[in-house]
Formats: structure tokens, C-alpha cells, sequence
């Protein structure tokens, strides 16, 4: 269940107060430059501590397990782990029988019986999306020719991110954001036919991201109310350009080398210094609950770099199923 | 890559002009009563003929040509197949070098050398979302006391349908829409953790549909304007009930016990009676082009009952999955 | 759980006394001229009627339902599909609720809660060998440079074949097999480590074939009794010739260039004209059995094309995964 | 590639020289009792030391990396690592460019183009087999009321075990063996129609297992040998019981409740003290070769507690999947 990809597979792991959290690479070619210094650079771009992001500080070192020797991948298993090592769980402790509001403690603490690891969500945490990030680095190495992008175009309906940002901490609040993601130099015809479709491996794999409530891709809702006349892209030429590109870069669920577009809709930050009501879920009594964690008031702005990873992901999967054939 | 569906699994074949389409399912549980007349009803729901619809008329008649025996499924795989009768390809033959715009015409010759079946667009065809709809009804024999209902909330930006699709039609052209899903007694705790949370198995099988553009659940892009003290839904019992919804009945991927809504964008049909400018692929010479085959003026009128098989499908499988630890 | 391969994948359907049997065929590459005659030589092979094989005659004509066009494979899923039309049902129905001895009649009856199709042992028959010989013949094409060849070596425990045989049916009885199976011009480094080894795979899809109980690599049981300084093949030149070939072409699940090699014993047939015991499985009565179905003397006499087709799809899957990386 | 199972699923990583090897496992159920203690037994049974088996001296502490919240299984996936300290790498230096003869240096540098770390075999190194041991006491746990045992029943052909290694050592040499599994109390039932047979399953894992040349399940090569009339098991009882177990416990690939026997043929170590002949890769030249790593005499003493693992990780798949319908 925690498994994504067919031929470039990554399985996830780890709880937020747990030992560590990581992610495990299988189906990596072989040959591969690898260091612990290429992951620095999109680790950074993740990590906390910034305007509006959660000060848990963790030094999110990249530990290389296994699978790569000499500086290069071997073809055998990655792993990749963080230590986990800034964990303050006491005020879980406290808060465990009242689910916050918005969050996986309910369902999880149902779906499991109670057994979940409920300190910082465990396994449900945002925490876990540095695993993603890990393998997009290896990723986007395999698809070098592939360029992607991400951009924040919105944040709590506002395209002056850094305003909304500051209103919302004021507000002890947090906010929601819109992330595009624009990828170029797509080789034609990545993507397979029906469920393994671009959009259907990417949508996958981005939904895994905590927080997500949408994804569209090129003209999205938009086309809804458009006509075809106005929506078909045309060819210009034999290499597969179009005069406009609202399909997004692909048809029919297959790359058509133009770019590919798509937005992601983050929902605000579930957890808030504002006070909340809850349910204390064994006596059903109405609780107020203040949650004490280091949480972002902007999850968005941290997920350039993951949602990346996601969409590079999907990618060097579909890129190398692709080689099968060729 | 046509597959989907870890336990109750389904494999899509067929092309728009071949023999047939049709699909097979594996892993579905012996002892569940199951006829050709079962699916009389959800068939005609996607049928063409309809105003706004293709003129394209099959029978669709489902053979269930195995796994059913006595009028049970028997839990050995079932295939359910629909023959092609009404096909004129003459139109294909005369375009084939022609793409035509916003379709998977150019990608897939491209991807497959020339070698794809063009007719029709061939495996790319809406033609074979009756296969989902077969094994849509199957998946909600299992997942029976789950209600799925979708309603088309918008077409071509208005919310009076009619209206809209009768100007499309007026002007040889095409409009799309937007489709909404609502599902009730959904039990807590279906999806997994991450990669198989229950947003990114929908999704996944949302956007094999063709024509899909995007999808959001709960407050969805809404939420990227919201904060999170209006966003987060309270619960209000220990069942799980909670406030508001604009969770969309989904926490940490996993379903919460309230009603799941989801919405699916529709492009308006490539097709389009109108003419349209292309270019030849091996000349690269510019082309007027008149689009012969049959097709419909709004997609999305006949896509209800596609969501919904989807959403049964994911729900169906997600289900099984979840009896394994009870 | 009727599926296999990763890449080049297989699924299997139908009922030995249903409308048809058959085999859907996913990630086969576009581009492979095929048509039905392709298939005669191998169905032949595996053909009843012949001296010590079942008098049950089907016509065995292949219908390719979808996946290819213009004789070429076109990319998208492949069905080959089996009428069954010389069915005789009556027999089991009146056998019902007595199993046959060694045959799965009671598991299947108990697993599926009564519900499996139990006339001609339904989904567990024979016939639906005819399948894999069917996407045997796609996957020798896939890779058609590599020569897969195999013998039937000795039929109840001698190597006079046609005497044992003879033998077997004079008693009214049946003899089991062993089936060898060489394989050259196998490009070095197939397989992949640890649990898709070739051998994993290989024995994976072998074991599926029924009566199949036993397969060995190379020197196989024989290696038990042996002594490493006698066993170690030893390289004579650098593209990996070996001195000896005690490991049957494969080391640490890798194809090694050398010629692949293994056995597999097929059991005797269960069904034997001659008078049995068993029991009613409601009234748990003992009960004298004659089984009127039509049989094979020596099953191993029809699996040689069946073991060669096993091994080309697990072959032909490992070659397109190494593809990716190459 | 290195996973294996559908609902408990396992991935295998690590190399004998690098930092750790170990387990991930995905789909284990939640509530699970655990703790290091648990795989105390299993460990010391595999452990080297002992007469017939390799100096090579590792403490084998399981850690525990995630999945485990006080001392239960929480549902999220489950880490078994176990890092390398006994490491003497210095010798696999020096012969680099010597392939070790029946080993998989020389196919794996092929594969790998040269990117595989060679030292002590890296991902091929039977040290690898001590994840499965790990994850087999986890899959115990979930199939508790099913027992397996298995039996070393011989060694260089002679069933005195002791004698045998003593005087293989006394020659420098090694020998193989044969390790017989007896499983009891398997409900009926277990196993999935064709590809997913419980021979299937057991055979695709036992092979995986470094050094594993054949396996054979009830009367397995001897079957070939037997009539029909001699073979088949007849049924005495309602409750599936047979007067005879030929098969071996599994009819149609299922579980048919009475004992599953299946018996595995191990070859000798490839790695012997004894000078054996080489060439060197590069230059083709011959080489003698003295292997300096430490190796067992007869790996087949350290496979008993492997064997049941295996079978144990198979089965608890085919348990949770079984239980999906019922």
C-alpha cells in the first residue's frame, strides 16, 4: 500500500516520532552518480525554520543505506533515511484521546484499533514527504533531459503570497495555496494507455502528498465551460508542437511533448495555534483544544520541491517502461 | 498498464472498430448473484442516441463469458464483452495521416510506430469506458450498502444543461462539464496509507476516463483560499460525525465515515463537427479538416454513470483490502 | 491472482465447460506481425486425440480479439480466446458431490462455498493450458533469437515412452512424466535479484500448470549429494562459457549465456477410467466412483509445448524489464 | 524486483559489505504483539558459528525502524534492520576481476556493467536471507495457529548429517543437502486459482533463497514414476482428510488441509577453501584462486530456519488475501 511505481517502485516509511522517516528505492538503473551533497539543495527547499514554516528543526542529513557504492547506484535497493531526532511527543501525550480537528487522528486511531503511533500523526505525517523528496532527487537524475518546475501562484486566495502569510500567522491561523508545476523537454509518448495515464500516475501520486484537496491539468476546470472549437489544440508541426495548449502536454493519457502544466490545490494547515473544539472520542464530552506542535501556517510553501518529486516520480517510472519497448 | 485494482482487479481490451470491448475482473468473491439483466440499467444510463450524445448505436449487450455459473460469480476471473456491430471506419481510412486536434491521434501513432489501430482512435476510444461500467456494477454488488451518486452540475459554465448543449449543437460544436459525486455509508477507515490513500486511487481511475481534466474533493480549490480555523471540520460524535465537510469525508486518505463528494472536470469532446485545421504528419502540410465519425456534443451527459463505476471500482477493491485485517 | 509478469503481462480466464477459455496479454510491444497460423504448430502440439491423450476434440482455433491490426501487434492488450465446443457436462453433474480422488473438485468446493463451476473441474482444467500456449507463441517472438526446447524424458519411470503408455492405458490407468526443457542463446544477466530471480519466475508460472510437482535447475536434487569443488562451474572465457554446467545457465538468479536448463515432474493424470473410492461430501458415505470424463493417459505427453510456452512468457518478461535499463 | 507478496508484502535491501541488510514489510495488520526478543530463537538458528558454518561473526540484533509502537504492530510498514560489523573486505579486492567459480560475481558485474558491489557478493550475499528470517517470525505471528517445521534430511547424499560436513571440512570442500518442510493445520482454502497456486507462491520464494537447485511438493519427481491409481489421495472424511498424502496437501493449488510437505535441494557452498581455477575478466587469462572469505561447509544447516520463513511469508499472504472474501 505504501508502494508507488512499476518499474522505478518507491516504498515509504517511518512515523514523525519514531526512529526515522524514509523512503526505499527499487528498479534504480545501475551507474547513477549518487551522493549525500546532490540531496542538499531540494532538502533545503523543504525544509522548515523559514517565514510561516513549522521551527521543528531536524538537520534531515541523508542517510544512503544501501544500494549505492563507490558514489554510484549499483542497481540494487536504495534506502534513504532521516533520523528523526527534534521530537517533543509529550504534548501528544496529552492530547491523544482528542482528535484534532482536520487531521488523520481520528480515522487513524479507528481504522487501526488504537494501535496507531499517534505521536505527530506517526505515519500520517507531513514528515514523511522528505521520503519523497529523497527519491525525486534519484529520479529527476534518470529523466536528466526532463525539466520540471513549481511554482506557488496562490496562497489563501492572494497572489501576494508573502502578505497572506503574514496575515494568517497574526491570526494564529493558517492558509491554503495553489502550487503549478510546469515540465518541459517531455519526450512524445510517455504515459500508457488507459489506467497507467500520465494524469492517472501523476494525480496518484501527488494525492499521496498530505493536504492536497485538487489537481487539474492544462486548462482543468476551466475547460468545463469551454467549446471545442476553442479547446482543441492544433498542430504546427510535424513534431508535435501545438498553437495552444490546453490539453496540458498530453493526449489520450500519453506525453505530447509540449509542456506539461498542472496545478495543485494545498488546503490550509490543519493544525493552528487558534483554540479549537473537539470531541474527547471515548466520553463523546465537547473538548477545547489548543495543539501545541510546530506546525506551518503555510503548508504550501514547503511543497514546491515535494510535489516536484511526485511529478518526477511518476516520470522516470513511465520513462523507463517506455524503454522496454524502444 | 490496463489494469488497475490490487484485489478486486480489472483489465480494459478492446478498440472502437474491432471485434469487441469489454473487461476483465479478477478477484471478485464467489456466491454474488449476478445476470446480463443487472446491467441493463446502468448501460442505458451511458448509451448513446440521447440528445447532445453520438448516434453511434450499439446494442451493448454484456456476454458474461466466464466466471459466472448458475447465475453466481463463481470467483474464478470474469470477463464481460460487448460487441463492435455498428462500425463505419471509411471516415478513419481518409484521415488516418490527419490528426485530428486535442485527440490521442498524433501521440499514439507516435508511441507505437504507426502500428496503433486508428479507427475509432482505436484502445484510446470513449468506447471502452463501457468496460468500467461493467465491472462498475459488479463493484457495487460488493459494496453494496455504499449509495454512489453522481449529477452533472454544470455544462459549458451554465447550470442550465439543456440550454447549453442545444447552442453547442447549433454551432457544430462541443461543450464540457462538470460532474459531481456524492457517496454515503461509506465505512471509516477504507484507503491506505499514502500511496493508496483513497484520493489517489479514485483519481488514478478518474483520469483513465478520457476527456477528464481534473479532479477535486471535498472544498477541493476552494480550499486553497480558505484558513484553517474555517476549514477544519469538528467532530461532533464519536461516530465520526463532524460539522462540516469540507474534508470532502476523506482525513489522512482515509475515508471519515461522512459523505464523500468529489468533482470531475469534462473537456468538451475533441470531436466536433465543425471544421478544423490540422496538418498532415508525413508532410507536414497544413489540412482542412471534417470530422465524420459520430460523436457527442457533451461528453459529460453520458459520464454519470462512469464516475460512479469508477468510484465503485476504487471503493469496491479498497473494501476487500480493508476485510483482510478485520 | 490469475495474473503474471510485470511488464510483458498475462491473465488468465474461462471454464472448462463454459463459452470459452483464453488468455489476455497486457505490455506486449506494437510492431509483431501475427496472425492465426502463428499458432497451429504449438496448439497441435498440445492437441488431444493423439495415442495416451484425451478423446475430447475442440476445434482449438485461436480468435484474437483485440490487439492487433493489419496482422501486427498494435500495443494494446492482446485476447487470444478458445471456444469451448465439445463439451459433455452430464457426467459431472451426476458426479457432483463425490470428488474425484486427486483432483481439486472438494478444495474448490470448499473454498468458493459451493459456487465454483465444478462440471470439467471448471477453472482448475487442464484445458486452460491452451492459454499459455497461446501467449507462448507472442512471448517466442518477443524473444526470438532465444531457442526453447523440451523433451519428455521419461514417462512412469521409464525412458520407453510409448511402452509405458501403452501399459497405462491397458490397465485403465495413467503415468505420470518428466518433462526437460533446455534453453539457448539466452543473453547474459535475465533475472533480477533476490525474489525475481529466473528461477523464481520460472517455477512461479511452472507450478501453475496442473500436475506439475517438482522442478529442478541444472544439477537440481542431484546437487544435494555433491561437493562444491565438483559442482563449481568454472569459467573458460570472458562472455562466461563454463567448463561444466552444474548450474543449469543461472547463478544468483541471473542468467549466465550458458544453456538454461531444468525438469519437471508431472504427476499421473488423476482422472483413470479404472473404479474408485471417495465420498459424498454431505453425507460423508463412502461411495464407488467411475469417471466418465475424457483424459489423458499421460499428461506429460501434451506439456512439452505447455512448459516451453511457461518459460518464454517468463523469459520474454525478464528480456523487456531489462530493457528499461539498457 | 526485490518484493515480494500482494498483501504482505516484503522488500528486501542491502549488501554484505555495506552499512545494513534488512527487511521492509508492507500490510501487516495492526495489534500485532512484538518485540526484539521475538526473533531471538529464529536468529540463533540461522546464525553462523557452528560446526559446518561460516566464522563470519555478525550480533544479529534486529532493529526495529519503524511499524512497532509499545511493543505492537501499529498497520504502517514494519523495518527489520541489521547492520554489518564482522566486515573483512580486503580479500574481495584482490580478486575483483576473478569471478569466483559457481558464484554470481561474473553475471553480476555483466548485469551491472561493472556498478555492483562486489565485495562479499554485495546484494547477492546470502547474508541477505536474514531480512527473511526476520520477516518469517512477523508472518509466524499472523498465522499462528499453522505450524512449520523443517528438517535437514540430508547432507552429500548421506543421511548422517555429522559426518558428512566433517569430512567435507576435513577436504576443504563443502556439500549440499536437502531440507524437508512440514506444515500442519493449514486451513483449506489457502492459495488463488492458476498463477497464484500455493506451489506457485512457495517455489517463487524458496527460490530466491541463494543456492536453492530444485524443490518438489507430496511425491514430487518420484509422481513421475507412479500410476494414477496408486497416486491419487481419496478422501475419508468430510473434513477433507485422505487416506494418503501424495499431493502433498495441495490439490488444484489450494490447501486442502491435510499436511503440506515440500522438500528443497540445496547445492554445495560455491565458496570452498580449496584452490579452484578462474581467468580473469578483463584479460581472459586463467587464475588459480583461493577464496579468504568465510563460507559455510554445508549451507544447507543454516537453511532449515530460511526454508520455514519462506513458507511462512507466503502463507500469511495467502491467509490475509483469503480472508478478503470470507
Amino acid at each position: 500500500m505504501n508502494r508507488y511505481g512499476r518499474i522505478f517502485s518507491v516504498q515509504i516509511f517511518g512515523e514523525s516520532h519514531g526512529l526515522s522517516v524514509g523512503i526505499i528505492i527499487d528498479g534504480c538503473p545501475e551507474g547513477i552518480r549518487l551522493n549525500k551533497n546532490d540531496f542538499e539543495n531540494d532538502l533545503l527547499r523543504r525544509k522548515t525554520g523559514d517565514f510561516g514554516t513549522s521551527p521543528r528543526f531536524e538537520t534531515d542529513i541523508p542517510i544512503i543505506k544501501s544500494g549505492v557504492f563507490n558514489d554510484f547506484t549499483t542497481g540494487s535497493p536504495i534506502i534513504i533515511e532521516f533520523e528523526n531526532n527534534d521530537i517533543k511527543s509529550e504534548g501528544y501525550e496529552k492530547i491523544k484521546n482528542i482528535p484534532r480537528p482536520g487531521h488523520s487522528d481520528f480515522v487513524a486511531y479507528k481504522k487501526y484499533n488504537g494501535f496507531n503511533d499517534y505521536r505527530g500523526a506517526g505515519h500520517f505525517s507531513g514528515r514523511l514527504t522528505i521520503g519523497l523528496v529523497g527519491a525525486g532527487v534519484i529520479a529527476k537524475k534518470i529523466i536528466s533531459e526532463i525539466d520540471i518546475k513549481s511554482k506557488l501562484i496562490s496562497a489563501g486566495g492572494l497572489t501576494n503570497i508573502e502578505q497572506a502569510v503574514s496575515s494568517a500567522i497574526n491570526d494564529a491561523d493558517s492558509i491554503g495555496g495553489i502550487v503549478e508545476c510546469r515540465i518541459n523537454n517531455v519526450p512524445i509518448g510517455l504515459g500508457e494507455p488507459f489506467f497507467d495515464s500520465i494524469e492517472s500516475l501523476i494525480s496518484h501520486i501527488i494525492f499521496s502528498i498530505p493536504a492536497v484537496k485538487g489537481i487539474e491539468f492544462g486548462s482543468g476546470f476551466r475547460s468545463a465551460a469551454m467549446r471545442g472549437s476553442e479547446h482543441n489544440d492544433s498542430l504546427i508541426n510535424i513534431d508535435g508542437k501545438t498553437n495552444t495548449n490546453f490539453s496540458g502536454g498530453i493526449n489520450g493519457g500519453l506525453s505530447n511533448g509540449n509542456e506539461i502544466v498542472f496545478r495543485v490545490a494545498f488546503k490550509p494547515t490543519s493544525s493552528i495555534p487558534k483554540e479549537q473544539i473537539s470531541i474527547d472520542i471515548n466520553s463523546g464530552q465537547v473538548k477545547k483544544l489548543e495543539i501545541i506542535g510546530r506546525h506551518d501556517a503555510c503548508i504550501a510553501l514547503r511543497a514546491l520541491v515535494i510535489v516536484e518529486a511526485a511529478a518526477a516520480i511518476a516520470l522516470a517510472d513511465l520513462y523507463l517502461i517506455n524503454k522496454n519497448y524502444r
